[in-house]
């Protein structure tokens, strides 16, 4: 009875598996496999839903410090302030990049090994555990950039890092039915195993060098770090650049799909999916909880200065509530159409995933940015800059998502539904869903710069008008393409590429629309 | 040529849709619909993900002003500091309370409308920054509860998300291809949207009238909007209760699945499970948050005091780095525990879910409970306390865990896979992994009782030993299974049952192992 149940259970566990992995990527062609029985053994789907929530609130953490450094109206200190605010966010930007690299790593490490058991469930813990300590080491380097001490427990985090995942790939090794099915069919397990090893153990060798080297001639475990985290991806753009320039084929053999670097190796576009929500919850309510903790007023406070009236308490925060409302709307719309951007790709590649990095990284800084807007008198130097600067982060945020577009539609074969490809009517409804953003982020910034006097209500405009813009998009596009349609169609213009949109989407083939 | 796009477009999306209801439920037999077109719906699969992460965000975000309670070992402020932290217990409590209820709505309405279009996407965006905000009225109301602002502002909120949602569903019944398939081919259509909309409209219209009543008699107003939330809870499960004890059928038609507050009523399991995940995350890194803003020491203090030495000076912050991998350690293997739950559960019901809530706001908790443990200076009071509040944590959170699984075996053709049900090793095994965290606080609360010399070096040896108990789980269970068989069988004993845990789970028929 005991053999029979474990049959009934694997035979279950393996039906979710497939299920998960069907849902998962359509473009993969999944066949069903291990039927055979080893109880305990489940699918790793919520492990790894739970990993990138961990991973995407410690990618943003570090723009809280940012977020609370008080920027007062004061030109002496303003030197000082400046200098510490770009500190750290520069702090902000390296963790965000340095945590991406190991989410980026994870999820490579669990597209070769598909199905878990307690163990890896409890190793992985341990590995996001060591993950969520290294922004800290970052706050201390960047405090203490002559003090070593930084550098050696970031070392060390990266080093036990190291040999968990060492542990782990070991550990599905040695069971074959928690791999991948396309290792597990594969003659060669210990060929993927030992190249996998060599890949995950080469960052901890280095680190291990660059903690050595850091009692000697620290400047220089810097430089090794540095060396270390970026080489593969910059020696690997570097080549596939090359190649691309010179048309070479590229060398690497087809079978070797893992840990290649290669700027179209697959990322699990589940996963980019799932972290980028994290990030976008996360950083839309950055400021709400800022809000619940300061902004209620002391009730002595309310008796004394505002004679018990709670409302004229309440209106001296009235300007961080409307950042707050500003800030998860536009934040709420990104996340919309990255929404919209993702439901069109079928494969996510790792230059894609990049992309998504860099607009990620810029809308963390937004609530920042909002708030400075709405903290400085009217009309002051302080105020224009303040919402320039949100202009330009938005303005990022919109064009790495474009460029994610872009990216994709070099290879749309493979990484887009075919209803999006060039033309189509869906093809230019994303491409005005993309465009608004950055269109409207750079058209508030002229307009601030030559409107000085008005940047205010400008920006303010701007914050409301955006969101029933994308609800009447549709319309918008579709009114937009008759009146193209009204102009050009009587000319018979058919051969006639149309540009409606300022980007360098100037290749879109309206004809079948128009006609 | 549009046309033919737009086919497309539809039956890849019903495509998507399927596979991503295939991988929620499979109990749920669902079969494939609506092919006909509609272009510009969407699976709502990652619009539910993203409001699950920004709900569960919002309901622990108000544990922040609580662990940010400074509690000094000072007798003479012992008493406001404490009547402070109750308040903003009470309000944590609330807020969590009622942010859960707002989501066990969302889930409601999105088992209805089970495909979105960017509409929908929108309005949903515009309901969850109402819901973001209902925190912040709850601080307000708890620190000026005389003042009717809070209430006002309360149903401001309320009224306007009520009619939100009234758009939403007046929308998705205007475009039926929408809808779940269950309403989709029933006739009486208009029925269910009146249903719904009752159901939903009682809330905000409740909440009208305690704003009118605040201005009269504000006192009223509170006792309303208990009423208001609770009753339709509270009725039911009394009803629920009487008809178990009594055994009187239930008189709701089946055929009326959605909106009856019934115990069983099912809840999406993979959106109870994305919102577990996002609330064990957020806390699982709320000390982290906290630890690379705060903890890292000013240069010139570390010049000044500790004469330069950077060790030195991160010993002070020692404490909280403890405090912060024991939180860690324990939420994270609560979320393995509950993660190895969930794996076996087929279908979670309102009750179940209600369970869950209770879990997740004692796991809020723990941050705090083990910032407390380190606070104190040694073998104080205060420090054998905190300890015992957190094994008081840690029992609780352990146990609604186990009171799902226990709810869950009472409903087990339902609710569970067969292989876990009364009997079988996965079931003594899943019954090991709820029941150890439980035991373990129970025992080192006694333990620190008649030992509270020791409490600290207790407390910290359960920190360490838990996560290898759980690495080691498998290994026991087959040992203490080994030690039954060996003590029971050889009198053949085959009629007794044999109680290995210290719960109320003494049902479990070893025979079929020990046999």
């Amino acid at each position: 009875m005991g053999e029979n149940d474990e049959g009934d259970i694997i035979e279950h566990h393996a039906e979710e598996e497939m299920e998960k992995r069907g849902a998962r990527s359509h473009a993969e062609s999944v066949t069903p496999s291990d039927r055979e029985g080893h109880s305990g053994t489940q699918s790793s789907h919520r492990l790894l839903a739970y990993s990138d929530a961990l991973i995407s609130i410690i990618a943003t953490v570090m723009i809280l410090p940012v977020a609370h450094t008080k920027v007062e109206d004061n030109e002496e200190l303003r030197q000082s302030v400046q200098l510490l605010l770009s500190t750290k966010i520069a702090v902000y930007l390296m963790t965000f990049m340095i945590v991406t690299v190991a989410w980026a790593a994870h999820i490579r490490l669990f597209q070769v090994i598909v199905r878990i058991d307690d163990c890896l469930a409890l190793l992985n813990l341990a590995c996001m555990m060591l993950i969520t300590f290294l922004p800290y080491t970052f706050s201390l380097m960047a405090t203490f950039p002559d003090n070593v001490l930084g550098i050696l427990l970031f070392c060390g985090c990266v080093m036990v890092m190291g040999v968990i995942q060492c542990l782990i790939v070991l550990y599905a090794f040695s069971r074959p039915f928690l791999l991948n099915e396309q290792i597990q069919i594969s003659e060669n397990q210990t060929f993927y195993k030992e190249h996998i090893l060599k890949v995950i153990m080469r960052v901890p060798l280095m680190c291990f060098i660059a903690s050595i080297f850091s009692f000697i001639f620290f400047q220089l475990s810097y430089v090794l770090l540095a060396i270390v985290i970026f080489l593969p991806y910059i020696s690997r753009s570097l080549k596939w650049c090359r190649n691309k320039a010179i048309g070479q084929v590229e060398e690497t053999p087809d079978s070797m799909m893992f840990y290649t670097y290669l700027p179209n190796e697959p990322l699990s576009k589940e996963r980019v999916e799932a972290f980028s929500d994290g990030v976008y919850a996360i950083v839309a309510t950055l400021l709400i909880l800022d809000i619940c903790e300061d902004n209620v007023p002391d009730p002595s406070v309310v008796q004394k200065q505002f004679g018990g009236s709670l409302v004229a308490a309440l209106q001296v925060y009235g300007p961080e509530f409307l950042a707050y409302f500003g800030s998860f709307a536009t934040v709420g719309l990104l996340w919309f159409v990255h929404h919209s951007l993702f439901l069109h790709v079928t494969k996510t590649t790792r230059f894609m995933g990049l992309l998504n990095t860099f607009s990620l990284a810029f809308v963390g800084g937004l609530p920042l940015a909002y708030q400075l807007t709405h903290e400085f008198p009217n009309n002051s130097r302080n105020e224009l800059e303040a919402i320039q600067i949100s202009c330009v982060i938005i303005f990022f945020a919109g064009i790495f998502q474009l460029a994610i577009w872009v990216v994709a539609l070099y290879n749309e074969q493979e990484t887009l539904h075919p209803y999006v490809r060039y033309g189509g009517r869906e093809h230019v409804f994303m491409l005005a869903k993309l465009g608004l953003y950055p269109c409207v982020a750079l058209g508030t910034f002229f307009l601030t710069c030559f409107l000085s006097k008005f940047s205010a209500p400008i920006f303010h405009l701007m914050e409301i008008t955006v969101p029933f813009a994308f609800l009447a998009l549709r319309l918008l596009v579709r009114a937009g393409l008759a009146l193209i349609r009204l102009f050009f169609c009587p000319d018979g213009a058919d051969q006639r590429s149309v540009v409606i949109e300022d980007e360098d989407e100037t290749r879109v083939p309206f004809n079948a629309l128009v006609t």
